[in-house]
């Protein structure tokens, strides 16, 4: 499908925001309004480069349901393991262990074929218990078990065991139960005597990281992820294959540290703009009661019901989702042979698109059912069914 | 709503007990007597320092239901992860992994948003494997396992360690599953010579009780905490954000060593009045057939129907529902700016009176199921569904 025809344009500016959804809401029947959300993709600016020259050029009201069942592949009985999707968390430390499981199970239950966790050792038992299907290399280290006149080796070994993977998934999560493990190194540069560095499991992250976009393998980025990210820009910076999804508070850290002000949602639409041209290149997701999407080009608002529970997980749902949804994304475009300086187009914002609509739809499912008592493992059952309903099995199955 | 619009006054003394019960229940039409439970809050002194002038002045016949459906926030697509909740479970050893894990799931099944536990290294494996929806600090040691030489440095941590998550809770539980693991520490102190100190895991658990004090983050004792604070009442002594809730075997200890006498079920109300005020500040929840609950103002009896079944476990969801329950009140009277000197609406007290109900109810449905095999696990899963039917989501949900 041409994605053209899932698009509806209109000439507007950023005070239309409310009247455009409300006109984008009538514009649908009844039925299609109370079944899909609506994205309102209100400003797309051709010069990035002039910030104070662009101007919102034209807006976008879609079915992002369409956009979902565009990038979702078919069900062919002809491929293989694996080409659905290979997915990697990196992930999982001693307090926080369902954090990469959530994104993990997530990617799996959406459609990837196969789903790693790169966790810490002692995470590795726990992860590896909640389920069976997932792959857990427990071979990250924090401070407390390694020993000082180890930790060079350690490090050497753990980026040797993580790079020869690398290039074998499609996407990779880096965040989710990371922690901030801090750990000082103390050893020997040169003849000159002692040198202190700071090297701590982010310190391992932050290369993997660098092998990962060496290989062009798309980051979605969470959680401690975002605070290692936040304080070393230049690892994503330039990178349009990297996704941020900051939550309020991640958020406000970003806004800080790189537009060097406060948040402001009276302007939330430019200042998610302007935070994503700063870094150039990342797709940003800034979680909230609507989920704010970016690239710096494009901007969307997805807000279709969600659940009004705030359990924790259900960020690593989303980052699981993005990254299957994203990948899908590629591979399609990359079939396609499409434009990928049309950035309606790009993969991550599609991806981070689907993404949210497909948590909201299922977190709003697991909430019919369980009310006040909904947890995150609630949501993750839903995420096959909610999918079912957008894009059912049987129609793409040959 | 104002809480005394839920409140029935009467004159009446002790012997009176039984008469209002049935006064009450009478005052119900039968449909709301099936599905209601009965709160009797019988005696509400003024006068708390003047224990031989102190007379029941007044008697409060209410619906606890009511109280519940106060007290519990509405479901907000505003609010943020966190807002509605962050609760703490201390304990968990290398015996008792299901205790704390009933308390924390509790916690998060009523609707707080973030559950921890803070455990020996070795339960904290086994309680992460429980339920990924929990995050787990394996950070607490025992004896077992740590040498004679490290037991200071180890101490240390351990306090450093809890101490950075202290301010983050809205409540803390302290002792399901803690165990009494006892160890003796010998170290040199001074150029004197040798000094034996006892150190232990409950001496680390009572140092964080202290911290938590400091900060003012309420503080729910159960289990072992309570073995504990009998021991070593200063620990809550004067807190009116503590609430102790004692077995009948612990029960006694504490009016043993409290009140220096029996247990005297003839006179139980006046007992429970006396201890709680020579404890000045905590709240003590006496379970049993009926709950009886107090603060040394109020006296409060829950005896809604709950399950015969006396399966271990249900303690340890009180604790984690109570911690919940206090939390909101307490949110709710901060938010409302009420009068704190107001002991009818003490956070801690309506906390209980919330937590006993909806675990009576929980385990009623539970019990209906599955009858004579009905484990604390069925209660659990019941209590979802319990909290719905007397304070549907969709109410609160704007």
């Amino acid at each position: 499908m041409n994605p053209s025809h899932t698009l509806v344009k209109h000439d507007m500016n950023s005070q239309f925001f409310l009247d455009s959804a409300n006109n984008c809401m009538l514009a649908s029947s009844p039925i299609i309004r109370r079944q899909q959300f609506l994205i309102r993709s209100l400003c797309r600016y051709q010069n990035r480069n002039h910030m104070a020259e662009t101007k919102p050029e034209d807006a976008i009201a879609a079915d992002a349901e369409q956009f979902i069942r565009r990038i979702t592949p078919s069900l062919d009985l002809n491929r293989h393991k694996g080409q659905a999707g290979k997915i990697a968390v990196i992930g999982g430390c001693r307090e926080y262990t369902g954090a990469p499981y959530f994104a993990a199970i997530s990617a799996l239950k959406i459609g990837a074929d196969l789903s790693h966790v790169f966790c810490t050792k002692d995470a590795g038992t726990v992860i590896k218990s909640y389920s069976p299907e997932l792959i857990v290399h427990p071979v990250l280290e924090e401070s407390y078990s390694v020993r000082d006149d180890e930790k060079v080796s350690v490090f050497r070994t753990v980026i040797a065991e993580v790079a020869k993977w690398m290039e074998r998934f499609d996407c990779i999560v880096v965040g989710p139960g990371l922690g901030r493990d801090p750990f000082l190194l103390l050893y020997t540069v040169n003849l000159q005597g002692f040198r202190f560095l700071t090297f701590s499991l982010q310190d391992t992250v932050r290369e993997i990281m660098k092998l990962a976009r060496a290989s062009s393998v798309p980051l979605v980025i969470d959680g401690d992820g975002l605070f290692l990210v936040t304080n070393n820009l230049d690892l994503v910076r330039g990178y349009p294959l990297a996704v941020l999804t900051p939550n309020v508070n991640e958020y406000k850290r970003l806004i800080q540290n790189v537009l060097d002000c406060e948040v402001n949602d009276q302007e939330a639409v430019q200042q998610l703009l302007s935070l994503a041209r700063r870094i150039d290149g990342p797709t940003i997701l800034r979680k909230g009661k609507g989920d704010l999407i970016s690239d710096g080009d494009t901007f969307v608002l997805v807000n279709n019901d969600g659940s009004p529970r705030r359990c924790g997980g259900q960020g690593d749902i989303l980052s699981g989702s993005v990254a299957v949804f994203s990948a899908w994304a590629r591979q399609q475009a990359s079939a396609l042979n499409e434009d990928p300086s049309n950035s309606v187009q790009s993969p991550m914002v599609l991806g981070c698109m689907a993404g949210a609509v497909l948590l909201r739809k299922a977190a709003a499912l697991a909430f019919a059912n369980k009310k006040r008592a909904t947890l995150t493992t609630d949501i993750i059952e839903c995420l096959g069914i909610s999918l079912e309903k957008i894009c059912p099995a049987s129609s793409g199955q040959t």
